[in-house]
């Protein structure tokens, strides 16, 4: 056997975590296989966006081979991978086995249910390209169906959308199909009566956004309102039926769309063969390898990551900066020095809630709520996007909704 | 029974027949529903351009009811028509039924595979949106499977890539094709050989391009050969497999990708019960009403139109003149007055082999080739596609394409 000079590192994933490892990597001295089973990176800050007809599929995904060139150590898979065998060091997708030296696993996360009954079988999630598609195809195609339905109560169950979970997707979407609703869809349904259409959130906390302080929590509550979503606050779900949603406190709604935001866990298979804390992410130590596998490292939403004694939360912050943590762990590593503990730099969290108004909190500090906080939206959103193009467009496509109170992807497309 | 004072007009089918009736009908004193299965208009002559990954889908395609806003008079039902009751007057889809005064049957055309063996079953077809992004996913899966295949023999049947049929939808998506795989995918497949790689264009006849005068077919088959076209005249396809296509002379090329665009027919169940010719086009008289039943009118690639002793061929132009001609002859009807003839005037066909070459020919008469050609091309096709800002975005697209030699939407999505 030839001994290799140069270390192979593996990252399965194509996210924010994934990819930043493959770009903090190279140029390097080792040869890098980025794995993903899609051929594009989403962009999952604006995946609600799809969902409500905001912005095309291909405004926010942008294909991996494209972000990946030029960069000569950088290899592209497109494979979905099983199993990993540690002791082997090699990655399994059926026939396929790829080989590392080091591996990084930024798998992410993927809707959790909690025991729900009909959760998982009959709501619709927001994690991937493909729910979010789905999800947009549903909602236009209850309109259509509406519009030539005679029976008022059936014509109502059609035009109820009930999310599920006030976090942030939860708060984003309700407002972005708010205004898809009471904008395009009211102009392209001119026989609709609005008073039909309910959008509802509901949350089993007494808080909106429960990561963000009081003021914001509050302000988001009120503007939902005054845009007419129906929040409810401290409402549990209990069950979820093919056309309707029951909650603990007993009542029906009769609705054919449930949107799940209300739970995420670690997205492995089996975990990976890897110890998992309770929402099924893989625990690492501070310098996030796996204890006992120094040649392993877990980033991203898929890490049970602790900073100063609490487990890091699931955003694209974490998992950039891990990314790159990560990688310079395994450079050490390769030149025989010892990897450092990941250190977290808390920027703070934004969520929009709709037309020019968003609430914000900049390093877990400052406070910022309306226009001022949607224009810092936009910003940091737009710089984040891949590709000048990219931005190009959507920034276009955002104008022309601004302007023109319209939205221009309402296909509904396989 | 009430007496209708408003004659009610349904026309099924929303491509440039039956969208361009109801906005010749919109303000006029008749109730028009539009019926279409998808909900929205595709703009068939930029098909082919998705199915390269040169433009979104949702670039060329535009929600029905959005182009119908502003029109009183014409709503639009999502629905897939099964059967006419011609006696009855209704439109049956399911359980519902639409009734209706006057019918306009303007469902387009579907490949016709003349019984070649396998044809229907294995090659692909570019006749739908969701055809387009079929192959569009398809050609990018060969690529990323054969960049991990190690049999060279494997690999080149992967990367070789056949289109049967030399009229303008072979010519113009082989001129893509090539296009898209000597730029963007020779950049993104850094070790893609590319003497591996083929494009085929088998014409059964010994001319590209049979309906245009001979020095603009001369000019088109040097063009695709200089591109790297292997053009074949004379070639008749015996059958189709699953990896590979058998020539009438007996050379079984191995491929995994046959693409159909050799035929057409008329698109209808069972001809809507209405006499046909050969190509399964429905029968109608210079009036474009069908013998016998004075108030269906058949338009666009789906009806048997003669003009001047000749059968008018399959082109958006003539849709969209019989359109407006149907529209007239129904309210002439509506006045009590006698439908007249359809006058067909000929502007001429354009086909586009890659970047900016075309050839066109104008009014029968004047014929253009290479850059003129392919300027006249673009204004033409933008000029027709709906929307300002779709115009916006392709022209975005295409420009970019233009100076950077780059496609932009090389999404592998469902």
């Amino acid at each position: 056997m030839v001994e290799r000079s140069v270390p192979r590192v593996a990252i399965v994933g194509a996210g924010f975590g994934g990819l930043w490892v493959a770009k903090a990597l190279a140029g390097k001295p080792v040869e890098v296989t980025l794995i993903d089973k899609n051929n594009y990176h989403t962009f999952f800050p604006l995946l609600y966006q799809v969902a409500a007809a905001e912005v095309d599929p291909g405004d926010i995904a942008h294909p991996v081979r494209n972000i990946l060139r030029g960069m000569k150590n950088v290899r592209f898979n497109l494979a979905e991978i099983q199993a990993v065998d540690y002791d082997a060091q090699l990655l399994e997708a059926g026939d396929l086995k790829i080989p590392y030296d080091y591996l990084v696993l930024a798998t992410g996360s993927t809707s959790a249910y909690f025991g729900v009954p009909g959760a998982q079988e009959f709501a619709f999630s927001l994690r991937t390209m493909q729910e979010a598609i789905s999800l947009r195809n549903h909602i236009l195609c209850r309109f259509e169906t509406a519009s030539f339905e005679q029976d008022p109560e059936v014509r109502r169950r059609m035009l109820t959308f009930a999310i599920v979970g006030g976090g942030p997707t939860g708060v984003e979407f309700a407002g972005a199909l708010e205004e898809l609703i009471r904008g395009p869809l009211a102009k392209d349904f001119p026989g609709l009566d609005l008073s039909e259409v309910s959008v509802l959130l509901l949350e089993g906390t007494d808080h909106l956004l429960l990561n963000l302080p009081e003021r914001l929590s509050a302000f988001t509550l009120r503007r939902l309102q005054k845009m007419g979503v129906e929040v409810r606050l401290g409402a549990m779900v209990a069950e979820v039926l093919p056309d309707a949603v029951r909650m603990k406190a007993g009542e029906v709604i009769p609705t054919e769309t449930i949107v799940w935001t209300a739970g995420v866990k670690g997205n492995a298979v089996d975990g990976w063969g890897l110890p998992v804390n309770r929402a099924q992410q893989i625990e690492v130590m501070d310098t996030l390898q796996v204890a006992g596998r120094p040649n392993v490292y877990v980033i991203g939403d898929l890490a049970a990551a602790q900073y100063d004694g609490k487990l890091l939360p699931m955003l694209a912050p974490v998992a950039t900066q891990q990314a790159e943590a990560a990688a310079e762990n395994i450079l050490r590593q390769v030149q025989g020095s010892e990897p450092q503990p990941f250190e977290y730099t808390d920027l703070g969290t934004m969520a929009v809630i709709g037309r020019n108004a968003a609430v914000a909190n900049l390093f877990g500090r400052w406070s910022f709520t309306g226009f001022v906080a949607w224009a810092m939206w936009l910003g940091v959103h737009l710089f984040r996007l891949i590709g000048f193009r990219n931005r190009l467009v959507v920034l276009t496509n955002w104008a022309w909704d601004y302007l023109f109170f319209e939205r221009v992807v309402r296909l509904i497309l396989p």
